[in-house]
């Protein structure tokens, strides 16, 4: 990562406006708090949602969540700041020995697919919170596109991609993946081609090296 | 449209609350809360709106609005279903006469990007509808992509463009299409690179139609 994607990480750390614990045991207590926060916002929706429910979930006094968050948005903005270290992360992870930009592609579809499928309450909040927090929600995904458009940089540079306009083109491979998981993950069901999710991410991969042309 | 296609079209119809007016009179006071709750909606979100802000705006007495709807969920589906109608006919309209299909891509693409900057009001009531009645948001993208595969589909017959899975292809093309929406209009502001809107609609189309393959 260059120094750019650094400043972007920095500044999304400060949208945070958790109480940070000191003890062991105050870190616990939050990590508690967070994951009873993923069921009531992911089951009931933000709005149905409350700190009571969170509280409860957590199998805590409701005094102790203001001992972290002053309010339930700021429990969902810590949230959003959560999902985007751990996509990014995982994505790192599974595309570091890769070289190909194509197949790194492929591997980052799926690891997404797979994200989205086993945390459909956490991609729900990362929805939802357009219309709670549109700062963090756009900070999640302008994050999200300079680390994407610097991995399509490095790629120009090995000649493993051709040249374009890298801002724009990171937008659109986001919103293909975005509407690809929404379609075959979140909504699911049968396929009107009975294909298989590995032949999906196939025809997506095949769609963004070769384009339509005939 | 084939048969399938106007299936679909139908069953979004049949998802209409709306309790139709026979009067010219009725209908224009219906045409009068659906704009003012599109303001409503579009300002303040569907939960802060209330049917007292929409009956406000439309210059009605609440009783009124009771004549056409049950309640606000309603008026937010039978904007879905309105927004359905109005941008896919513009997006018919605006390709009729192009016979190639990437051509009719950029047509459709800025004929789109136009929409959203035109009524950022009802395209925010189409994204937050996923949230409050998440059967008229499928409904909405399930049409569209079923339009955009049949379309694809003519132009693989007419070897406009080449084979391909063409549902994952409509669903991702979708997504390109939103999410430079999403990035260039909704968030609009500089962007890095000073691309005017008509570069990044070029660079999509080039990225659809020639993929980023060397």
């Amino acid at each position: 990562m260059n120094q750019s994607s650094g400043l972007v990480v920095e500044s999304l750390k400060e949208l945070s406006q958790v109480l940070v614990p000191k003890t062991q045991r105050g870190k616990l207590t939050l990590e508690k708090i967070l994951n009873a926060a993923e069921v009531e916002f992911g089951e009931k929706g933000f709005h149905e949602g409350s700190i009571t429910g969170i509280a409860y979930r957590a199998g805590i006094a409701q005094g102790t969540f203001y001992l972290y968050f002053k309010c339930k948005e700021d429990v969902l903005r810590e949230l959003v700041l959560y999902i985007n270290r751990t996509i990014r992360s995982l994505l790192s992870e599974s595309v570091i020995n890769i070289e190909d930009r194509l197949e790194a592609e492929r591997v980052g579809l799926r690891t997404f697919l797979n994200y989205i499928q086993e945390h459909p309450h956490l991609y729900r909040i990362l929805q939802e919170s357009q219309f709670v927090d549109p700062e963090v929600h756009k900070a999640y995904y302008m994050s999200f596109a300079q680390g994407y458009q610097e991995a399509l940089g490095v790629a120009v540079e090995k000649e493993s991609i051709r040249k374009g306009q890298l801002e724009s083109w990171s937008w659109a491979i986001m919103g293909m993946m975005h509407f690809i998981g929404q379609r075959y993950i979140v909504w699911g069901g049968t396929h009107s081609s009975e294909d298989t999710l590995d032949e999906v991410v196939d025809s997506i991969i095949d769609l963004l090296k070769n384009g339509l042309k005939k």
